[in-house]
């Protein structure tokens, strides 16, 4: 046991390696840590279980050191990624601790969260995707506090941190242009999103999120205002459906 | 007329705007030149008909004035990126012409290329993938011109660059990993391949290509060889199928 009073994280699932499966590094073999408890509740949340209390007996509260060792456990020596998602893992003013372990191993990290809290740590991140939620999440983002993060980032090398909007309709493609066009210099990607989430039947989902994707490629391609934008699906939900732990 | 003698390129197709559907920037936004000739004759190629007679009708002898036209022409005010694949690019000298034109625009330019031959103007690319063949395409690559290539591009942002190998089996993705390890510093991409070029059923293809996707996806996790690797599908070819011109 450990004298030292050592600080907890809360966890939901740690898995892989497995690819990830959207965003700046689409396609990396990585490790996921999920962390439970998010600010938002978004309406399409494809990770409602981390907050909604659906799944609350299977939240651990472990240490970094702990969580360096179970990915070692689950993923051997076949990974130098960690991918630390959630619920909003931003929450969490320690997890700092977790990435510098991870560094001295030299193992990568990238972190996502909706951008509604700084933390100092996000300096030390390899790939940071900020994304912001747009009309049809129900949810409101503070501009002012997206605003603060992007610009004390403003000195990380450029190919370090992005912004994803997930894209249901129109209205959503419009906020998505309005926060380009508020940081045009960021890495922008908008991605398509999965409004199925219990949806079993793997062949009828992936033939209905292509569509979505070719939709969101048309309305793209129309803009100018998106000229320098990355536009990219779920890659995972094509392969494994709905699944978790993928 | 011109009265100046300019230098000719040989286009196959000038489409888009549409995504990069494969390799480091992936879902970009952008337009496609495609130019004509090739000094390999993959077993796979997907763009045979830009080397085997097949479309030699089509072939147009445009300066890069013409082509920066037609791209405006094609594509209005709604691209930034252009990308120029082939064939391969890589045999005109004198592409650096084009390059030049598309910058003083603002327009950023990708190319793709087997990397069987050096030109200086690789140096002014922003997105250059370099494909060295695999076993199973029957071509056996000149290692040597390879890592010349990439000795000549040490000083370029690592962003700038990267190598990409095909994999149909397991013989190519050992000769993946031994390129990975040739060039351990370099990004790296491992992508399915597509030997249905001719499937014009896009149901039964779509379904077969993620089955490759999974099942590279799996020897990739394997081996730790391997852990600072992307693996990407084609996602055009989930879109559209084996189409031309999209
Ligand atoms: S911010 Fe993310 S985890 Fe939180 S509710 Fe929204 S989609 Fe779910
Ligand atoms: S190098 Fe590319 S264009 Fe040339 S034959 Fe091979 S696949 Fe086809």
């Amino acid at each position: 046991m450990n004298t030292k009073k050592e600080k907890m994280i809360p966890v939901m699932e740690i898995f892989g390696p497995t690819v990830q499966g959207e965003g700046m590094v689409i396609g990396q073999k990585t490790m996921f840590v999920r962390t439970a408890g998010c600010d938002y509740q978004c309406a399409w949340c494809d990770s409602a279980f981390t907050w909604d209390g659906s799944a609350k007996d299977e939240i651990r509260r472990l240490t970094a050191r702990e969580i360096v060792n179970e990915l070692k456990a689950t993923g051997g020596d076949a990974f130098s990624h960690v991918t630390i998602s959630g619920g909003n893992p931003a929450l969490i003013r320690h997890m700092g601790e977790l990435v510098e372990h991870l560094h001295e191993q030299n193992i990568d990290v990238a972190l996502e969260t909706q951008g509604s809290i700084w933390q100092d740590w996000f300096l030390s991140i390899d790939d940071l995707t900020l994304s912001p939620k747009p009309p049809s999440s129900k949810m409101k983002p503070n501009l002012q506090i997206l605003d603060d993060i992007i610009s004390r980032l403003k000195d990380q090398p450029s190919n370090n941190y992005s912004l994803k909007v997930v894209v249901f309709n129109d209205e959503d493609l419009d906020f998505a242009e309005s926060i380009h066009k508020r940081y045009p210099n960021v890495l922008f990607f908008v991605q398509t999103g999965n409004n199925q989430v219990h949806e079993e039947n793997d062949k009828r989902l992936v033939s209905d999120l292509i569509s979505r994707y070719e939709w969101l490629i048309d309305r793209v391609m129309e803009r100018a205002a998106l000229n320098r934008v990355r536009v990219l699906p779920q890659l995972h939900t094509y392969v494994w459906g709905n699944k978790r732990g993928v």
